[in-house]
Parts: C-alpha cells; sequence; structure tokens
C-alpha cells in the first residue's frame, strides 16, 4: 500500500466517515434491520449507527456515496484450517476418522517445511482476504514457526483472526505427533513469540486437536496456559459418532465428551471458549456449554460433507447459547461465509422435515444473525451496525445478480441480502472494511 | 456469429477434430473413466471414444491442445422452469404451496407481457448459455407466444432443449389459470407453430402443471395429443407431503400419485417420461415408475429449499431406474450442475446419517453420472464420451481452484472433477461443445 493510501486510511479511520447505500444487519436473531437507502456512519473505528438521512453532529464527515450497492456486516468464521485449504471439496465420500488418516494429518506435516508453508498459506490467506469473512478463528499445524509465519501474512492483511498453533500427543501417525512436554514448552515458546511480535491483529487461541488426540496430561497443562496467560480456546467436541463412541473409550471417568475439556479448564472456565460442531451433544453437555458460555461454531457445510449429521442449530438459538457459523474448510468445502449461511438454513429445513420435527428450520434471518453477529460475539462488540459495534463492512455488488423483479422495484435490501447468500461470490464483494479500516 | 466462423463450424464438425487434456467421464453409475492426459475424438458430431494416442485412422484430424485443461462431458439439467429464474434464491422460508400462490403463479402470469417475456426470457438463457449446461428440460409459461419467444432464443444458443408450454386449468388464481378446452387448443396451435419452425436444437414436451393444477379432462387431453404425436411429457410428482395428500383428496380413484398421470397416458405409455423430485413415491408408484421406465428429476437443492425432504436417490439408482438430476430453478438456487451434484451428495448423506441407514449415500462418481449420462439418456446416446455418443463437452479452466497438491502431482484427472462439483462457475468453463458444434 503507497505511503500517502495508509495517511488517507488513518485519517478517514480518525476522522470518521459515512457510507451511503442499501444496509441490512442482525439487532438479534429475530430481527434483521434492512433500508433501502441509508446512510451508516462510522467513528474512530465503531459503528455510531444507520440514519435515513445524516444526523447534524455528523454533518461535516466525507460521505461515500455507494448508489446502489449492499452493505453487510462482515462475516466471522469460527472454525477454520488453515492448513486444510489446499485439499478443500476433495475426498468427500469419507466419514471423519478416515478422512484424517487420509488427508490431514499428510498435508499438515508437511507444513513443518516453512518454504511449503509460505507457499501454501498464502493462498488461504489470498482467499481469506478477497472473501467474505472479516474475523475469524483459525487452526494451524503443531508447528509453531509455520503458524507464526500465517499470523505475520494474516496480520498484514487488516483481517481480525485468532490462531491457534495445534496441540496433540496422541492416536496421530508417528510422522506428526508431539511429545507432551515438547507439546507444552512449544506452546509456551509460541506465545512468547506472539507477545513479542506486536501484532495488531492477530492474536493467540490455545489449540487442543480434539480429545481422541489429546492426552489428560496434555490437556491439564494447556488448562494452565489458558488460566495463567487468560487465553481463549478452540477444539472440536461431538462431531461424528465413532468418533463420540471413541471419546467415551479413552476417556471413561468423562461422563460426556465436553467433560474432557472441562476438567481441564479448557471449556470456558478461564475465558472464552468456542467449539466446533456439537451435532450430537447430549442433554448434560449442552447443559454445560450454557453454563460455562462456551461458543458452538456450527459447521454445516462440514457436518454434510462428512455425514456427520446435522447439529440442532436453531434450538442451541432459540434457548439463548451463544453459536456462530464456521466453514470448517477443509470438511467445508469452501470458505465463503456466503454458503455456510445457505447451507446451515438448508440442512436446518432437512433436520426438521427428515429427522426431528421439534426442532423447526433456521430462517434467513437467524442464519444471518448467526454469520455476523452471533459468532462476532466472540471478538467483542462486532457483527452489527447498531451504535458502538466495530465498524466491519462488506460492499456487495449485486447488480450482476438482479432481475426483473429489481428494475421493477419488488425486491429490497433484505431479499438481496438473502439472494447473495445463495449465489454470490467474492466477485461481488466490492469493498470491505474492518474496525473502521478499509481493506479494499 | 460471423459466417466464416460458422463455415469452420461446419467443416469441423463434417470433419472431425480431437480435444487433447485431461478427461473424465461416467461408463456407468459406478465407474467413472478419468485420464490425465488423453485424445478425445469428435466425428460428425459423436464420440469417437477417447484414447492415451491418436489412432492412426484419425491420425488427419486437427488436434486442439488444451493443455492442462480439464474435459467433461456437457451437463443435463432434467429440470428447470425459465420462468422462474427472476426469483431464484428469495422466499427460501416458505414450503411448497406458500411458495407456488407468493412468488411463482403472479411471476409467471407476467409473461404474457411479451415485451417483459423477452427480457426476463433473456436473462435466463444468457445464464444457461454460460453455465454446465448442455441439455436442459424446460418448463415455460401457459403463454404459447412467449414459450415459442423462448424456444427461438435457446434455439439460437446451440443449446439442446425441450420446451413445455405449461396446462393449468384449476386451482390457481383467476388471473393464472387456463379453461380446459382453450388449454388443449392452444396447446395444438402452440405443437403446430414448433413444426413450422424449423428448429433443430429444440422440441416441445408436454408439460401439465402437476396434477392439483390440472382436471381429469385436461390430462386425457394431453395424453391423446401426446399418442397422436409420440410427444415427450414432463410435470412433477410426489414433492411434498401436504400436496401428495391434496392430490389425493382431488382423485380419490386414483391409488397413488403416478397413477393421475398414468391413467391419461402421461406416465411414459406414450412415449418418454421425465417426473420431477419423487421424493415420496411409495413402493406402487416406484414400481409403475420402472414399469413405464419413467425418468426421474432428482432435484436436491430445490427438495432442501421448499423443505420437501430428500428423494431416495441412492435407491432408484441402484434398482437400475432411469434418474437424472435437475436445478429445478427456482425452488433450486442456481441453475448450476455441479452445485446439483454437489447438493445430490451432501443431501444423500444427511439422509443417510439422520433418516434412514438403508439407504447409502451417494458417492461423487454417482451424482456425477446422474447429471451426465444418467439425465443424458433423456436425449438420446448422450452424456459420455463412449465411443457413439453425441459429442457434447465442457472445457474446464480449475487452474485458479489449484492448490499445492496440483502442483507437487497429487491430484489427478478425477480429483479435479470433484473439486470442480464444489467449488467451480461460469468462471471456470473455458469452452463448450454440443453435439460436436462449438458453442464458445
Amino acid at each position: 500500500m503507497a505511503d500517502h493510501d495508509r495517511m488517507n486510511d488513518l485519517e478517514a479511520e480518525h476522522e470518521g466517515f459515512i457510507l451511503h447505500g442499501a444496509v441490512v444487519y442482525s439487532r438479534d436473531a429475530k430481527t434483521l434491520e434492512a433500508a433501502d437507502d441509508a446512510y451508516l456512519i462510522c467513528v474512530d473505528g465503531l459503528s455510531k449507527g444507520v440514519f435515513s438521512g445524516i444526523p447534524e453532529e455528523y454533518a461535516g464527515l466525507p460521505v461515500h456515496d455507494l448508489w446502489d450497492k449492499l452493505i453487510l456486516p462482515g462475516f466471522v468464521d469460527l472454525h477454520v484450517h488453515a492448513p486444510q485449504y489446499q485439499f478443500r471439496s476433495l475426498g468427500t465420500d469419507m466419514e471423519l476418522l478416515e478422512w484424517l488418516d487420509t488427508y490431514v494429518f499428510r498435508e499438515e506435516a508437511s507444513y513443518s517445511d516453512l518454504e511449503y508453508a509460505e507457499r501454501a498459506y498464502d493462498l488461504f490467506v489470498e482467499d481469506l482476504y478477497t472473501g467474505p469473512t472479516t474475523r475469524a478463528c483459525v487452526f494451524a499445524t503443531t508447528d509453531p514457526d509455520a503458524t507464526l509465519g500465517l499470523m505475520d501474512m494474516l496480520e498484514e492483511t487488516g483481517l481480525k483472526t485468532f490462531v491457534g498453533k495445534v496441540n496433540m500427543d496422541r492416536n496421530a501417525p508417528d510422522y506428526y505427533v508431539e511429545d507432551t512436554e515438547d507439546s507444552l514448552a512449544e506452546t509456551y515458546a509460541f506465545l512468547d513469540a506472539v507477545c513479542e511480535s506486536g501484532y495488531e491483529n492477530t492474536q493467540p487461541i490455545l489449540t487442543p486437536r480434539f480429545t481422541p488426540a489429546c492426552t489428560r496430561k496434555l490437556m491439564d497443562g494447556l488448562g494452565r496456559i489458558a488460566a495463567e496467560r487468560h487465553l481463549p480456546v478452540q477444539s472440536h467436541l461431538s462431531e461424528n459418532r465413532r468418533e463420540i463412541e471413541w471419546v467415551s473409550e479413552l476417556e471413561k471417568d468423562a461422563a460426556f465428551y465436553g467433560e474432557t475439556y472441562d476438567r481441564s479448564g479448557l471449556f470456558g472456565s478461564n475465558g472464552k471458549c468456542v467449539m466446533a460442531h456439537c451435532v450430537w451433544s447430549t442433554e448434560d453437555e449442552i447443559a454445560l456449554l450454557k453454563k460455562r458460555g462456551v461458543f458452538i461454531a456450527h459447521c454445516p457445510d462440514s457436518n454434510l460433507n462428512l455425514s456427520s449429521g446435522i447439529a440442532p442449530a436453531k434450538r442451541y438459538l432459540e434457548e439463548g447459547m451463544r453459536i456462530g457459523l464456521g466453514s470448517d474448510v477443509a470438511a467445508g468445502s469452501t470458505t465463503s461465509m456466503f454458503a455456510a449461511v445457505r447451507s446451515a438454513i438448508q440442512s436446518s429445513k432437512a433436520r426438521w422435515r427428515m429427522f426431528d420435527e421439534s426442532v423447526k428450520p433456521l430462517t434467513f434471518p437467524e442464519a444471518f444473525y448467526m454469520a455476523t453477529k452471533g459468532g462476532g460475539a466472540f471478538f467483542g462488540q462486532v457483527g452489527s451496525f447498531e451504535e458502538g459495534y466495530e465498524f466491519d463492512a462488506l460492499i456487495i455488488d449485486d447488480e450482476p445478480l438482479s432481475s426483473m423483479l429489481d428494475a421493477s422495484g419488488r425486491i429490497h435490501a433484505a431479499e438481496r441480502a438473502e439472494r447473495v447468500m445463495y449465489l454470490a461470490d467474492d466477485r461481488h464483494i466490492a469493498g470491505k472494511y474492518v474496525a473502521g479500516r478499509q481493506l479494499f
């Protein structure tokens, strides 16, 4: 970026600006706010709200007229594996445990070659940068140096991310398993290196892979780190039936899967925690998820691809649990959070019709909420344009998706946002802001 | 198209040509043929097969070297509604009958304004032309003139289609319902006009909307036309549970839904027949579908969007029934048959895991087969590169989807084809042939 541009950005960030266009955002899971012609105000990186005209106190701010473009909050990907990006949408005829052995471990191990890691992560980061995501919780590999390299790249983009060096000390191939003590020591070293880096956008997150791959000793060690350093945690929970059975065989003392994290202090008792999937969580597990305020990363595309099942996301939402969406690349085929919204809605309908009529399908406003404000809460006041929220925004040029109904005035902002979830891709993202800073 | 180009096309068609690249096609539902470096030969619009080198008898043919591009058969959309294209991916929170009343009838009625119809159909036809589809069975509206206009446009593209003027004489709004006699008379007039048009690529197909919207008298009349003129038939069958109940109330004499078509000669007894959906077909209905050789247009994206359910496509396939895929725009969100393949696989996994473990998930080769050779059979020897098949081909530039695994030689043609189903769109379609003629 030229120095001149950067100065303009900083100036704009400090002084604020106004975007004029069609605006859609969530107030809560049931309330989608939509306006065809609105002014969205940003001052010092925060939203001041959405108005039908420019309030007098902001009259001096520059107005960027986006005409008929659509302005949406940035999307939050609560669960994505950066080193799996290279084999997205391959081997879709497998279930979780076979797929881990065939694709995942082998590929992740190759990231200890830092040259390979750099070239591969560059493809992932470029995709995330150009797509709908403004914030993400990212799994890297066990290699701390490769993970720091990934963090450097992400920092550069301006996206806000949590990135985890993966910990795993059992039930993995010889070429991709850690010694328990080494795993903990490398985690400390990794965290120290992150502290020294002075990242503004990129934060570490503790990342035990999942219970089958982590001994109790490793979990306890990570729990101590979480407590000492007030760090957030991400992992996997109750994704696949065989996996859950395996956990119950490995950890006979635990009453349910979630307890294997909780007893080590890795389930929200020492700080924020996000668990991917929760497809088959039991009533006891759900009660503990609630009690601890754990975030659920609902990953519908992944859960379909690996035949894991369909999580009762609507129930979680209606019971006031913390829930957002994850792409879960590469079990999910794409990093596009638009696709995650579509997949969440479609799979909830299948679940309702074919499996359990007591849990109703997700509506478009609900799925949109999960992908923005729902997941955004993991990052603070993020994912909405309500006053005080960090200013993350996408500028969508949906003209190529428009039809005769648009021309006749029968399509409004909320319907355009719905259509974007089903039909748009990176071609339609004309601009992106994170915390008030324009990335492009 | 310039005359010069057209001459070249005709010459090429007569003399034949060879495409050199990576080739993937289905031999049967279980057998996906894939070669990383192959020669695909076309003579007089027909495939002569796929070879590892150029056989001597074809040595004189021009070779088009496509380098690392991927060559797939053209895709066949067995069920799509042209006049619904304008509202694709809108109103996805509704079920079938509410959606018909809210969106479908109102929009379709507006096609009697021929200027509107021309502008709207132009958007649909352009989308079909640039996407993966080479052949399609298309529903138009009740208006014969607008339908002829659509056929003119489709003819011009070089795509091969069956197009139906819709018949419906009950249970529809006053502004969009036909008188029975008028409906039949207009169908005769429509068919005569098609005969006079001299279309090469575009054929008529009888199109009773569905049983709830067609009286017995109308059905019988259409059955007579089918018998007199040896015309194919397309309609809807057993899509939604409330719809099926409604049919049983309306047609108390029929033992099951399919019989309401069969007793009028509209279920394959007078010629080819394709029925969309078959989500909830009973054993008796399945037996009759088999007996009559009816094609099933499996429309997974539509069935998810309207919460209809998930058809047991794998069972139909394994029992040797005729089955292909349909986009079913606009209940399906997109005309992309790549997306239909992905949706077929994903929804079959959900059905298996959540509903009925006796019907296994569809594999990628099976879904690919349905979208090409399975549906292609409705058009004759279509949808494969085996010798004697009509030469429909897509040239895919999947380089933008490639990853480090491609560079290291770990990804081959079949895996590239799989990835295309999950990630590619019209940007990646670099060329298209129908019956040996290059469209672009």
